[in-house]
């Protein structure tokens, strides 16, 4: 999937350019993905920790597809489609539906004939929305929960909402990613999404062994050096060490690792004296970042997480509306 | 449980006859029948794979008692019971609830005393509903999601509105069951409700051993071969092999079984040109029935899913309005 | 923490004295008992088994997090929060959101900011929900569903409440509180609200291995001798033998334990005609209580059950609203 792969691009958009899916933030414009952080804005309550109960969704059925467990990222889809009002189906496809030896396809066509008006899907390999999304009845929204190494959207917009609420834009802010970019989900769609609304510098930190290696023609700059690489920044934005994902990795200890490339008060202190400080959660503290770092007064880190309620809110309701406007279009045509 | 027997037909329907419990579809004479059909019929939008919301159940909690874990059934009727607003509590009680030494009996007490409003009851015993409704305090609707060998109420039903949305009725039909009737929870179910709406003819086909001793008595007539039995159908019900309710069974193996009970192409043009083709999923490709039928034109396997939502809403809010009827009566009586 | 711990009152209680978190009996006087239940039992349809439905939550969201399983405990207040129209959010922490090895402090704080207006904490440590009402968010309440052996509040209140319903209120009551005294997690808070709602007499009936030491300063009288300690009572309250808590202990046989302590028809002849029978559930019918007590007329078991339902939403509206006022005062001080 490039970056202006027409068949993606048709795929999560009507024709008249609105969302329909929101599978990758590849062949998104930057006008789009300013319209769902202004819509994620509009759902938090000024000055508050609150987000806004809404009837956006309201009589919807949304049913979060798990085919890899998550709790966490399944409970803010849940506590998003909830604060849209819709009714929400949890089916945590892992242990259960295919149970009965019923093919993923059959499944899927099963759960839309129930009436459902969204899937979020998770699932552990790559494109596995999109094929959902190609294969779904028209009117039923797909909406990405992660799928493989290739994309977390919704986890980048509400890093880009969070930025944004702290930074005022994009323009001139030099942003580094840190860490184990080679098995992260979501760093892709950083690089993609800082591009896109016009970040000056995306730069990524990290050892060779956990970087990609088309890693140049991402978008970013590279640097292996951590302390060359923290001049100047705006923002780093730390990833979590899936230590899981990385069985046989040419790794550095844990120790190691984090004497090169963890985020301490020291290697803080050489970015800008403003840099934020992001992190997805949950937090290794003292393997990827410092205590004193993530509960310091440059950390946003809470802040993502509420944002993240307010990024899926926004992606939900808006592609929605898309499926919606794309069938009245399609029986005015019929009429 | 015979057809006419007086203890059934008493428990599940008021003096005057309105459904309030749905257990079994003994009994049930078919006017009765025809209003669950034009209730359901009632939630699902003209044209459209969707179902209204309708605020029938609101301010009511509906308690899925699952004894016997069915992720497919408890979603139909959880999603039922939220499109008629009400609060929904999923117990799967095979895991749980009787795990620290209560009994059944005073299990159902203490839910019926946590205002309960409606139990929605798979078991694995027959009779368990019925068993479980005549115990019940008044007020609290019983809802059969599969007992045993015994029935299925409500597949039954979609099976039924499936029929008549297609064909437009049942008289003059010619409808064949086909496969394992001997362990199908839903075959006596259909075989009663398609007598009872006037069907001209219900055929079971299928090999001797996966046949009840009783089916003469059921109401329908036999066929061993099913070349001979697709002659003249309307309709043919193809039933899931239960492979795990099988063992020890004299049977042909699964490719033999395909051979000579599968609906392939081939037999299916021995039917009539309309005759639809119906499954209650999930779906053996290749066992039970070719992949190219159900698939193709004259399958309406996923109009019986839909409609098992809307069957499903229909059982329960004509099942609690009788019981608020009755209470409203008793309570007159004692005025 | 003592009766009359100050630290307890104040991070339980608004500076006006309102409720803004429920933790523990401790420190609440009388009027504040009252309260709750008179909010309780404006809950309750009159004359019925039903709870209403209350928009006092609409638009919150509710998170059971549990770090310990109980399925029955979670379902009535998962049923508490949904009639009071909150959003509810379970979390089984005990299998999931720790797996990933972030910290209790990190998991906390990552809920908060998925804009949760209330946890309900059921944990096996006591003083865990005050450990983690000390830590979290202004506007946040913590309701205390189980802590160790230290306190179960809620389940007190609902005793309180189920006693006033029967006998008009407390003054004079004799009540005894029979079995497993030091493995139970409520009678520590049933004795505390005993003695401040003004019974006559809190009496523990129990042998001396299953007595706490410091049971004389617990405001109880004790007898080891229970045909000797039903004289006089107005309400018996039996406990559940938790067998497996307690290992190893200087048990009698389970067949001599009910010998000895077991509520039998004979032993409560001893008591007042109208005596009440309280239990906590689940039952262990012929070990702690003969079936014929449990189902007979003076027992009130079942009427525990639904005034659970109530007293829990009476003390997450009550910490609700003084959360939301004490948040309103902040900021009219600020302004």
């Amino acid at each position: 999937m490039t970056a202006h792969d027409p068949s993606s691009h048709s795929l999560q958009l009507t024709s008249s350019g609105q969302l329909k899916h929101f599978l990758t933030l590849d062949g998104l414009e930057r006008a789009l993905l300013t319209d769902i952080l202004d819509t994620a804005d509009s759902f938090i309550e000024v000055g508050e920790r609150t987000i806004k109960k809404v009837p956006l969704l309201r009589g919807k059925t949304v049913v979060n597809l798990f085919f890899e467990s998550s709790t966490r990222t399944r409970s803010t889809f849940e506590l998003a489609a909830k604060r849209l009002s819709a009714d929400v189906l949890n089916l945590d496809i892992s242990t259960s539906a295919t149970s009965k030896g019923e093919s993923l396809s059959d499944t899927l066509l099963n759960l839309e004939a129930m009436a459902s008006d969204m899937f979020v899907v998770r699932h552990s390999q790559s494109g596995a929305p999109h094929f959902i999304a190609e294969s779904v009845t028209p009117g039923v929204a797909i909406i990405n929960a992660g799928d493989g190494r290739h994309a977390h959207p919704t986890q980048a917009m509400l890093d880009m909402l969070t930025i944004r609420q702290h930074k005022g834009g994009f323009e001139g802010l030099k942003v580094a990613i840190v860490g184990d970019i080679l098995h992260s989900r979501v760093a892709r769609s950083q690089i993609r999404a800082l591009n896109a609304l016009g970040a000056e510098e995306v730069r990524v930190i990290a050892p060779g062994t956990l970087l990609p290696r088309d890693v140049e023609s991402l978008g970013c700059t590279v640097e292996y050096d951590m302390i060359r690489g923290m001049r100047d920044l705006d923002v780093v934005i730390m990833l979590r060490l899936q230590k899981e994902r990385m069985e046989g990795a040419l790794l550095p200890s844990e120790r190691e690792f984090y004497r090169l490339y963890g985020l301490s008060q020291d290697k803080l202190a050489l970015a800008r004296p403003d840099c934020l400080v992001m992190h997805p959660g949950p937090i290794n503290r003292g393997v990827e970042i410092e205590s004193a770092v993530a509960d310091g007064p440059q950390s946003v880190i809470l802040n993502q997480v509420t944002n993240g309620i307010a990024v899926r809110m926004a992606v939900m309701s808006m592609a929605m509306s898309g499926q919606v406007s794309e069938r009245t279009q399609a029986v005015g045509e019929q009429g």
